[in-house]
């Protein structure tokens, strides 16, 4: 008899750490992805501001498994899930289960406004980051030939909206290349005078940490010169700038930090949502119903007993849960019975807002400035995967760090596309 | 009365290299280009290949000349060249000079088969790589999906066209990575049974290069396993392979380095052109009728005495050319007159073929091998502008060499484009 199928849908932190945890286990592993590479998403809001290329923070996930001899790798996109077959069907083709891991992540939510997207990118592929990128440089080349005052400080002027870890570090890696990095490259234009605007609906930056790391990291951001707008809703975002209500702000790039939505792969499963599209699971991750079907990572709706809400859409949170289903289905595939309900063990939370700027949350202590910046770079160099990123990656942090200066700063692809140029 | 006004059109090896060397000539420089980044093109055929990112072998032109204080960069197109009102027409606007400099270089030529680009595409650019890298990371991936053999092999059979210097690095480094780079990362194919099959119109590999570098070249390629078709035409590509003749190849992958064409640039000139669109220069690279404009690089065609053909066209002639305009100008703006003779000095040439192989043929003599690749290394790192880039290229050189890895295997982009994803 054949070893039991386990089919892992998504390559992010959920799914790969499952397909690594079940290399000794008596399965065959299948990992479905639409994308051919593992992201490192906490850093991709570097590729976004020019300190990192992509391959920097991405591994080709058949890479990443290429000792694993249980495991194969696709790149195909799911396109539904029929739980009663036992199916998983794909753009080409269907594959059949014993075991499904559902790992397919979250995506922007622009809360139903459709030509929103097209104004405000936001911030999840690698794609986006050199959209975002591209969009940056290019607006202060277009404030340089400008002539028109008006039109010119629009054109410096950056929204983020949302101000949850994405947009902190965005809004700060771009009031410091503005203000430290290319003022000199410039001759017309001082791009020191750029202003970066950061809009959250809450009351508060980084409203799923603790409330000290909060004020901290309000004080660093706005030292930093950036302008810090909290309790404040957009209502209208278009080619020429955002409106909040009556007022009008004119910018020429406004980034989406805000929304998320859980991927619409969990919507086949037909079982029970939440608001955000995340599927209700059972406490051992399983669905209702069927017990051989897992779903792990952002697109869970995970209760935590400790905090009474929801597992927090972080790295950490996918990466537990990974390992659970991991060991779930390892000892079910030897024929035991095993439902052990997960539990998330919150390790602490980090988000880096600028140069020697941090904020951290371990145990209940909020740490701050260069202490929790030094342990922010050394947990995200740790856990890049692939020992050759995490080496460039130092050397190229180091160099900006000296220096002030960013590698990446080109302006490719564009609207004229790759099919242009 | 105001310093003459300089314009140079082009950011390539010529013209960047002429807005250095007029640093201190009493002019102002314009320094116009539609990308915002110099490229370091010998090296592009790596990007193609998964070696090095982007970044590494480009730097924002803008960011080059920043402590050049008599010289702005402007991202512009320009649409054309008006001699007689002294002035260059840009895409919003236009410019007047006393000097022009155009360095515009070349585009693919695709013999006038309007749709070959879509099949085949060609390597200049930043987006033309990551669209050729796109392509060849993704055969062997739908490959790996596809169960049809003969399906397969054709997915697995990579077609190069034309065998200059970056046809032969092309074809050189897509073996050695299925080869030896990929085939522990699938499962179902074998990547190394992969055919990669060079193409060259005429009777050598290398037809510019000495005789005896075309020999070595030709039995290293074939010793790595390149297919070498010399002699031969290829009379039609369509998107499931090419024709020669009455012969036909199935290929899910074509790539055009066959035919080379001057940028449009120089026709609006309305002096003499040769058969591939490239100005035929004075001997001191202005255009007749027109002291104060002149053309280099790609974009000139220079008669050179000692080889009685033309300069050819690589960067060192491009970089000589821009040397000598920027002596000219700099001592006609002192009111000199100063219509020198550009004469080439041949320092050799240079052609890498893969791990551990080229040729080059230096004052009259050939060397393959070993000391050829290190010298070609040396060179090129010695070359590539911006003391970061040269550090992160060696690096990641040397890592690739010990390991047999490529760190930017990463797909993205695509048909779908930016908008996509």
């Amino acid at each position: 008899m054949s070893q039991p199928h386990v089919v892992i849908v998504g390559g992010g932190f959920g799914g790969l750490t499952a397909a690594r945890c079940l290399r000794r286990a008596p399965v065959r592993v299948t990992l479905v992805d639409r994308e051919n590479h593992h992201l490192f998403q906490p850093l991709l809001y570097q590729v976004a501001t020019a300190m990192l290329s992509p391959a920097d923070i991405a591994s080709p996930i058949r890479h990443v498994l290429r000792r694993q001899r249980n495991a194969r790798v696709i790149l195909a996109e799911v396109t539904g899930v029929d739980p009663s077959r036992r199916v998983v069907a794909l753009d080409e083709g269907e594959l059949e289960y014993d075991f499904l891991v559902l790992a397919t992540g979250a995506t922007h939510s622009y809360f139903g406004h459709a030509d929103w997207p097209t104004h405000a990118p936001g911030l999840k592929t690698i794609d986006d980051a050199l959209e975002i990128r591209r969009r940056f440089m290019l607006a202060f080349e277009r404030a340089e030939r400008q002539e028109d005052g008006a039109a010119r400080r629009a054109m410096l002027t950056f929204v983020v909206v949302g101000a949850g870890p994405t947009g902190v570090e965005l809004a700060g890696a771009m009031i410091e290349i503005a203000r430290r990095v290319i003022p000199r490259d410039f001759r017309v234009i001082d791009t020191s005078s750029a202003r970066v605007i950061l809009f959250e609906a809450q009351d508060r930056v980084l409203p799923a940490f603790p409330a000290a790391i909060s004020v901290r990291a309000l004080r660093d951001l706005k030292r930093m010169g950036v302008e810090v707008r909290l309790g404040e809703t957009v209502t209208r975002i278009d080619d020429r700038g955002v409106s909040i209500g009556p007022e009008r702000i004119g910018a020429g790039n406004v980034i989406w930090a805000a929304g998320v939505q859980a991927s619409p792969t969990g919507a086949s499963l037909g079982v029970p949502m939440d608001d955000n599209g995340r599927v209700r699971v059972e406490p051992d991750l399983s669905i209702p119903g069927y017990g051989e079907v897992f779903v792990i990572g952002d697109l869970a709706h995970v209760l935590d007993e400790r905090s009474g809400g929801t597992v927090p859409g972080m790295a950490p949170g996918a990466i537990q849960m990974g390992r659970h289903v991991a060991r779930t289905i390892a000892s079910r595939a030897k024929d035991r019975t095993d439902t052990r309900a997960f539990r998330f063990v919150d390790k602490g939370m980090l988000a880096t807002i600028g140069r020697g700027r941090a904020v951290a949350a371990i145990s209940g202590r909020c740490i701050g400035g260069w202490p929790a910046w030094v342990l922010w770079a050394f947990v995200h160099v740790l856990f890049l995967i692939g020992f050759r990123n995490r080496l460039a990656v130092m050397a190229q942090w180091a160099w900006a760090y000296v220096t002030y200066q960013r590698g990446a700063r080109l302006i490719t692809g564009g609207p004229k596309g790759r099919e242009g140029t």
